[in-house]
This record gives structure tokens, sequence and C-alpha cells, in this order.
């Protein structure tokens, strides 16, 4: 699993940063959180597809977190996309994009199913991984997410299992898959051939807003949390009248949840470079990051 | 006057190059002409200034062409623009807006005068300036613009009204604009005393289109044309089907219209570089030149 930063700013785009969009790459599977306007290029610039299963979450219907799913379309209505996409989001998305499709001729060569998040919980379900959506606190009604692999089975231990004189095939999957089995007489358990369930991984992406307790129970535990600190802490001010967060607050809330490590993004046009901002939230948390346009970040799964 | 290309690319964004929209700089003011998604970027690097005198001209409403107004309302509010911005372009350009508006939370704190054009013909009437339309050939609706300034007075001779003891005054301003005047008993007719008028500068914008006869008289006699050339004319059969022009073509159609200097733009992705239609252009036209991204033309008065 592979995490590229699209869009790093904040508001508005700066000369070094594009606005907000985050890309995972998951087994073959684009999930984009996020398509700030202009986001394309650098979805262009990352070599990421335009015709590959993909999935998109919008937190909120501010122009820097949506308006390039247009140009997005457009683009992949030229290059004859044929698979379905899947966007996520509030009702006020839905009405955007049917809006937009309305008015403007995009020629579109594939179809869009627009899924409206009513509630907070889970947004998608699929075999290997649920994403998860909770209430964020900004000044328009605003979503965090959360990409959640499912745990994967523990390790088969097949040597034991052939020593047993088990012959392959079925009884290997009922063992694989948990069940006890009987073989010549004898009782096997699945447990004792097959070690503990290892788990998947756990993103957060806060989105634009507030920290709040809410956010840190969601969070709760995940290997990587891309957490919004358009400020550094000597701006509060300035983060509370614009329901934004600062770098220290983003680092409270990180520690608070015990996550693992933690991105500091969406960052105000101020900043041409970040130091400070990764230097106080270090003060907090051992494991701090300033993402940057285009950086690719590698995910393993849990030690 | 300066025109500064903010975005050269047709239809998608490439590395190199933004979607279509060009600045041009006139007398404090800003015309803007297309506003393709994430136009911006361009917008803010060349320096442009939010809260300037403007003027967006829209072609058609392809979301190459239109998107970016929604990231440029946004930023622009977000810096506290007051001025009243003015927007014109067809109908379906109106109810862009106006959805978008009521959909997204742009916070605007100005107003946005939106201008329907319902016609070919005049569409702004400045004291010393017009922009005209004439109906382009596109696979939808599409709008070619130019911009015309019009002619200055001529050059007043004040040495020699000072020689006749005119004294400074009305009687100056009546002779510079163009009144015969008595002074002391004896005629002074203003053609003696003002030189020929001079002309005023004028520049063409092709936005998308096939060239057409009707085109070629629109832009006749234009200092300078900017004219899309999405392919090399190896490619026709392409341009015909996309309703776009080659290189040969725009040359072509600047030379019939008895244009100056020709601008080649609107390059499709495959172009990384654009020395094969500026060739085929300059085969049949003198003065060509490609348009580059945040590439600056300064416009001086013809001689």
């Amino acid at each position: 699993m592979q995490m590229v930063f699209l869009g790093t700013s904040s508001a508005a785009p700066t000369i070094q940063r594009g606005l907000s969009s985050i890309a995972i790459m998951r087994d073959g599977e684009l999930l984009l959180f996020d398509a700030g306007e202009g986001m394309q290029r650098n979805f262009i610039k990352a070599g990421l597809g335009m015709n590959r299963k993909m999935k998109v979450f919008v937190s909120h219907m501010h122009a820097d977190h949506c308006v390039g799913l247009l140009g997005l379309l457009q683009t992949m209505a030229l290059q004859g996309r044929e698979r379905r996409l899947d966007v996520y989001g509030q009702p006020r998305l839905k009405e955007f994009l049917i809006e937009n499709m309305r008015i403007i001729n995009f020629g579109l060569t594939f179809d869009v199913a627009i899924h409206t998040i009513e509630q907070e919980g889970v947004v998608v379900e699929e075999n290997d991984y649920r994403v998860l959506c909770c209430e964020a606190k900004h000044s328009v009604p605003s979503l965090s997410f959360k990409l959640e692999e499912l745990d994967r089975p523990g390790v088969f231990d097949v040597e034991r299992v052939k020593k047993m004189g088990i012959p392959q095939g079925e009884l290997y999957s009922r063992l694989q898959h948990g069940q006890d089995i009987e073989y010549m007489g004898k009782a096997v358990r699945s447990r004792d051939v097959v070690g503990p369930s290892r788990p998947g991984r756990k993103i957060g992406i806060s989105g634009d807003t507030r920290p709040t307790d809410k956010l840190a129970k969601f969070f709760s535990g995940c290997d990587i949390l891309v957490f919004e600190s358009t400020y550094a802490h000597d701006k509060l001010q300035k983060a509370l009248e614009t329901s934004h967060s600062t770098a220290t607050e983003a680092a409270t809330l990180a520690k608070q949840a015990g996550v693992k490590k933690l991105f500091l993004t969406h960052f105000s046009a101020r900043y041409d470079e970040t130091s400070q901002l990764v230097s106080e939230a270090k003060a907090i948390h051992d494991d701090v990051e300033a993402a940057e346009d285009l950086k690719v970040v590698e995910i393993p799964y849990p030690a």
C-alpha cells in the first residue's frame, strides 16, 4: 500500500503546493481522499492512471476540496475511461456533480455512481477493507475518514499439517479458515496449525477540522494519521476563527489516539516551509512528518 | 499592454502545460480569456493580483475552459477581494456560476456580475477599448473574442499652437478633440495642429474552433492573433473529428486575415514540444511563436 500526497495547501494553492488531495493505492485500487481544484495535474505527474478501479471520498464542500473532481471527470472522459467511478460524500456533493454534469458537456464515457453519506460509520465495506467516516468540526459540515483493512488470517503451518499426513485440498482450506477437522479419527484444531490473525493497516485522514475528542477516539490506534495543521500554534486564534487545527493540536490528538505516525498537511499559504510546524508537533509526538506534494509514502503492515 | 499565457494545453493538463487561460493587462485592468481548471496557480505565479479591476470572458462550456473560475472565486474571497468581478459568457456560464455559488460555500466578499452574451458583436464597450465576439465552430457553441482599442487622437502640435499665441486651456482642448476654432478673428483648423489619429491595438483570441472564413474576417488586421492549434497538420483528421485546428490552418487563417503576429496555443498533450507546429506554421506566415505557460508578451502600439 502506498500513499501519495497530491495537494497539501490549504484554501489557496501556492507555487509549491496544490489543493487538498490524497491518493492511496491498495491492491490495484485507488482510493482518493478529496479532490481540490487542479489535483489532476499531480495525479498525472504521479502516474496514477485514469482507468483504474477507483473510489473518491470528499470530506466537505469547499472548493479547495471538491472542484478538482470536475477536471478529473473531464480528463477521464477524454481518455476513454470505461470503469465505473464511485464517489462518496455529503448530499451537496451529489448536487454539485449532477448539476455540473448537466451544465458542462463532459462527454462521459463511464458511469459515475454517487453515494450519499447520510450518517457516521461504515461508508464502504469490501472483502478485505472498509472505509469509515466520523463527523469533523469545521465551518461547514465536514467528515473525517478512516481506511481500515480487515485482519488477515494467521500464518498456516504447512509443515506441521504435512507431518500429520493430512492431504492438501479441502481440509487445508477448512483449517486455514478457522474450522477444526477430524482426520483419520483424530481431532485437529485450527488454532494449533494457524497462527494468530495478523492485523491490517489503519489510516486516518482528517479533512478540515478542529481537534475533537470524538476524532481522537475515531483515529484510535491508526498506523498513520494524516491530520490538517493549517497553522503553527502561535496562530491558534486564526485556527479557532477558521475552524482549523494547529500543528501542536494535531500532534496532541495523534498522541491521545495512540497513532504510530503523524503526517501534517493542509498548510496555510503563509508557510513557505514547514519546519516550525514539524518541530512543535515533534515536541509532543515522536514520529511526525510534513506532507509535500507528490511525496510517496510506503505503508508496511504493522510489525 | 502585456499578455501572459496562464495555460496552453488542450483538454487535459500536462506536466508542462496548464489548461486554457490568457491574461491581458491593460492600463491597470486585467482581461482574462477563459479560465481552465487550475489556472489560478499560474495566475498566482504570474503575480497578477486578486483584487484588480477585472473582466473574465469565457469562450465555451468545456471544463478545461471554465472550471478554473470556481477556484479563482474561492481564492479571491479568501483574500478579501472587494471589487466587483465582471464575467461574460454564454447563458450556460451564468447557470454554471449561479448553481455552483449556491452549492459551494465560497464566502464571497465581492459581487460577481454575470453578463450573458446573446449575440455576436460588441460584448464590452469602454471609453478607450471594446471587446467583440464572433461565433466560432466547435463541438459545442463557442465564441472567439477580439480586444480592440479605440484609435488615440493624433499628436497635438503644441509648439505651433503656442506660436499662434493661442492661450492654454479650453481652446487647446477643443482643437485636440477635433474641433476647429476661431482665435483673434482667425480660423484655426484642428487638423492643421493635430496629427492623424493613431490606431489602437487589436488582439484576437480564437478559443476552440475550426478555421472559418467568418473568423478570418473577424480577426482581420489584428496586431496579434492567438489561435488554437491543437494538432500538427498530419493530424488533420483528428482536428476535424474534434472540431479543432491544425498549426497549418491557424497560419493560413492568420495570413488570410492579414494578422501581424500569430501565437499558437492549446496544444494536444501528445506534443512535448512544439517545434513541429511552429515550423509548419512558419512555412505559411512570417511571424509565428508558440505560447508557453507563463510566457509574457509585450504588446507595443503599431508602428
